[in-house]
């Protein structure tokens, strides 16, 4: 088998650091989605993504979408896998039940979530948009909208898309060209030209509905003149039957480095007359329902690098375990030895595996912040709890993916000269991952979004009381008496005070000399997403110190991963505070035409 | 032009770092290559390769070298080049005058194989393998050997492998079968298989000299059994005139994630009665030759790594003037600016540039006590710039190659989503240069050669050595008044501070608990590397304040780029320090059964 669910893992994050339990008791329509239930969901998901979905990824890029005329035929198998998907449910799992969705809590679906895009990141990309697309409606969309297209998405009939970019506006939706010309029916013709629209045409539905970004004639400039538009690939009737094919068409795709299943779109609307849409919400407010759609696909693209690290590593440990070269330096084997028992291969391993568990632990306790602050009965909580999760947006999305590259260069390392060989596999997500740290808002633009919304706006204020939380963390790895929950203690307070120190540093900054607070914007994102990580692996450990008893090998090893995430990345967190606090004037300090 | 020769750079570093005045007055054989030779040397080969060679590095990723029946065509433009590069006298640029090379020394050679690498590293690895046969036969080699093959090599006519690997004996060569038979005439029938041969096969020379190891009946076990052979594609008649097809043959060659253009062949020698070989040197002793060969080999490597990463730079900096994107941080524009003027677009330029001067200054003294360890008429002299050159190769191959890692990373991410696009060509840099870390031996395989024969055999004597050439720099930049001086003086001093506290633990271990000592190897090396660098920066700081009045934008972009090196770099020493020495135990704790 070329890919294994880590349930277990995903159970005990669920269980000890999301805190399952206290949600489904405070929030009554979780009331079904107890330890059990999510244990239930995640053995069905393993198997779906194990046996269909994963067996794809590696034919996806030996035979990647091709593009024909205007239609796109997505890998073999493919369609297939789709279907399968949409059967079980799958896409409509953290959707509303009155449009035909299971309703389960983020912290369940995230953990799904993840095996899909370990499975087949390039795959898993359809549902991913999808999933942006219904968020939208959901939030901004008419009653008829919503009736009509949330149950043929969540049932897999049609798909979803977000059509920001454009060849000048990609990072700075401001610039953006499409039109919009109101009609007297109420509907709009669009006239535009969309690039970088992840299946943008594809095969595996009968319909695609792009939700597209475009100004209304009239409209202020920048972003605030920017509506959201609900523009499909087939008219819909007012009974959600299809009628003609709408005037939005695919010109081209683009040839990629990696995800090249997945059909990267170049969509021209309007070249024959005008593409029909209708608004979504309001105009001019397109962008405020544009970041609902990205806050959730930020989100998901972390859980993608976490997916993605996790494939890595386990193909690493196989090739580990079976390749045989040299002696092992401590002379416990006699001859050549399986290279797992190697020093340095066992350093790489456990770096890929502490930071993908790392990322995964992080991840969850966002997941967790995301169900109560929706849904917690009370406002206090929820409000919260949702200061807590936009904290933690830009780091799942911006760390875990930046981990990614780390992890899978470490992957292809493993492999030795084998990892340069593309039948070999473990280059295809070295090359796949690099895509996330770009796409739905690159690492820079997380940071951005971590030092002016969520650290500079209160003062630091919110970070600082991060940083309470961790501290009370290390009052209980005090109270332990084991070697590892001090060293533990002991990483975790150096890199508590390294964040603190650059939060002063940051919100210090911020206003007088904007420039020295964004020079250290990506290392700063760093040393949180770093801290967050590894506290909540800290949360692990003690959580595996008190269950050792139920599952010793499984707890044990949690124990060691936590203590070398403290002992080998924790650290890191020095140099970046010493890169932001004393290296802000040379960033910026070299005379443009010197480089 | 896709690509500028940093001239400039490279006689800075020439004549302030490398001394090169010092080595053309003390070596009667280096007395016409003064600075000024050197730089029309360097303005030389800037030419051909910014006009002739870099154009082809797009092409060759395009249309990479195809292998049918056995043979194998290179892409379209390469044999011109390569003709081009031969007709120069490039190929013998490093090698005796005697065989018809120019005789040049390596702080000269350097800089210009640099500018190849960077132009195209996968037309430039057909010269740097050949570089080795020369090495290996100028050592070993009987005096036929070097008179009839090695003028063929300098010229261009033939070219060089090294056929080491088989499928079973990657990093471990002890487990190489490939036989050798004593024939009555003196030569001896190869059999066996070779894998991962660069240029094994290609249509650029008229023949090929392929250097294999291999194991004549008899021979003891492992390592101290395997002996070199010369086998050419072609039989050499005593003139040096063409005969028969000799028993060597590429069946096939690899499909790579980079270096597409570069055949990487697997070659099956004796299928049809066997190879004729010539014995090089001695019986048994062939891995001691390889390891010459391996030796220049391994710092060429670390120039590719050099060079790509420059490449890389010159790239994202094209594309960070001309995009424009969003408005900066500070204001200083009211519309939407450059990207350059981002901050953090400018922490990544920074950082690419940094990390490519600060091994291109390394690689560049390195090369400077290479000269001296060969031609220096003291003695003393020449058996210290020995140590410390050996010292400095697996740091020039390890740090080099895996900052080349991080650079061209960058570079795809200053592109952002274009950066993902191969018609933009940054994704190239990221493919090819992974290559880099693995082969002519591993990071890892490096880091244990630094660990063991370089550090721990004599008891860290060597390295605290260099620890203390650094803190005689460490007070030349305390006697400066500059800021920028004492920024680098403190990174500077923390780091020697840092590597010496890593010196005495693994000079420490190694004996009583090796596990421990080689858990840190590859973040000593990455230490001791980042530490080298960024003395070498710090050095040219001094140089380039003395030299301001001389050419101020470029000095002061020197003094610029030293102390980003100093404030962003040097600090991760640290992180490593701590995982090295708190973090072993972690390393190898994990059960086996457990990953």
């Amino acid at each position: 088998m070329s890919y294994q669910a880590p349930v277990k893992d995903m159970l005990f994050n669920i269980q000890h650091l999301a805190g399952l339990d206290a949600l489904t008791a405070q929030v009554p329509a979780f009331a079904d989605y107890g330890l059990d239930t999510a244990g239930a969901v995640l053995e069905e998901c393993a198997k779906l993504t194990e046996n269909v979905i994963a067996p794809l990824n590696f034919e996806g890029d030996k035979h990647p979408s091709s593009w024909k005329d205007g239609v796109v035929t997505t890998t073999p198998g493919f369609k297939e896998a789709f279907r399968a998907y949409a059967e079980g449910g799958w896409q409509g799992l953290v959707h509303p039940s009155e449009f035909g969705g299971q309703g389960a809590p983020k912290t369940i679906a995230a953990a799904c979530n993840e095996m899909l895009q370990s499975a087949n990141m390039s795959f898993a990309l359809c549902p991913l948009l999808t999933d942006g697309a219904v968020e939208a409606l959901l939030t901004a969309g008419s009653d008829e909208q919503r009736r009509v297209v949330i149950p043929k998405l969540l049932e897999g009939a049609w798909t979803g898309t977000m059509c920001l970019t454009e060849p000048q506006a990609g990072s700075d939706l401001a610039l953006v060209r499409t039109r919009a010309e109101p009609q007297s029916d109420g509907t709009y013709k669009i006239f535009g030209t969309k690039i970088f629209i992840t299946y943008g045409e594809h095969d595996m539905a009968e319909n695609i509905v792009h939700l597209v970004l475009a100004r209304v004639a009239g409209a202020p400039e920048g972003v605030k003149g920017i509506s959201l538009f609900l523009v499909p690939k087939f008219m819909v009737n007012a009974d959600g039957s299809l009628g003609g094919r709408n005037d939005a068409h695919c010109v081209s795709i683009e040839h990629k480095m990696g995800i090249k299943a997945s059909p990267t779109a170049v969509l021209q609307f309007g070249d024959h007359g005008g593409a029909v849409g209708t608004l979504i919400g309001q105009e001019n407010r397109g962008l405020e329902y544009m970041f609902i759609m990205m806050n959730a696909a930020r989100y998901g693209v972390g859980i993608q690098g976490i997916g993605i690290a996790d494939r890595a590593y386990q193909k690493a440990v196989t090739y580990a375990r079976d390749r045989v070269q040299s002696r092992p330096v401590d002379g416990s084997v006699a001859g050549s030895a399986a290279i797992i028992h190697h020093p340095d291969v066992r350093r790489m391993l456990m770096t890929m595996r502490a930071l993908t568990e790392g990322c995964r632990a992080m991840a969850s306790t966002a997941a967790a912040a995301f169900d109560a602050a929706h849904h917690h009965p009370d406002a206090d909580a929820r409000q919260q709890n949702q200061a807590f999760y936009d904290f933690m947006v830009p780091l799942v999305k911006g760390y875990s993916t930046e981990m990614s590259l780390e992890v899978t260069s470490l992957g292809v390392q493993v492999h030795g000269g084998m990892g340069f060989i593309e039948e070999t596999g473990a280059a295809q997500y070295y090359r796949d991952a690099k895509i996330l740290t770009i796409y739905e808002g690159t690492t820079a633009i997380q940071a951005n979004d971590l030092v002016g919304r969520k650290t500079t706006r209160d003062g630091g204020q919110l970070a600082r009381g991060i940083a309470s939380q961790i501290e009370v963390t290390e009052g209980e790895l005090a109270r332990r008496d084991s070697v590892a929950a001090h060293a533990v203690l002991k990483a975790l307070r150096a890199s508590r005070q390294d964040f603190l120190a650059v939060v002063d540093f940051i919100a210090g900054a911020a206003k007088a000399n904007p420039n020295a607070a964004y020079a250290g914007s990506v290392p700063y994102l760093m040393l949180a997403g770093n801290l967050v990580a590894g506290w909540q692996l800290a949360r692990a450990l003690l959580a595996a110190e008190d269950a050792l008893a139920t599952d010793k090998a499984f707890m044990a090893a949690k124990i060691t991963t936590a203590r070398f995430y403290a002992e080998h990345i924790l650290p890191r967190t020095a140099s970046l505070r010493a890169a932001i606090v004393d290296g802000a004037h040379s960033v910026t300090e070299l005379a443009l035409d010197a480089f």
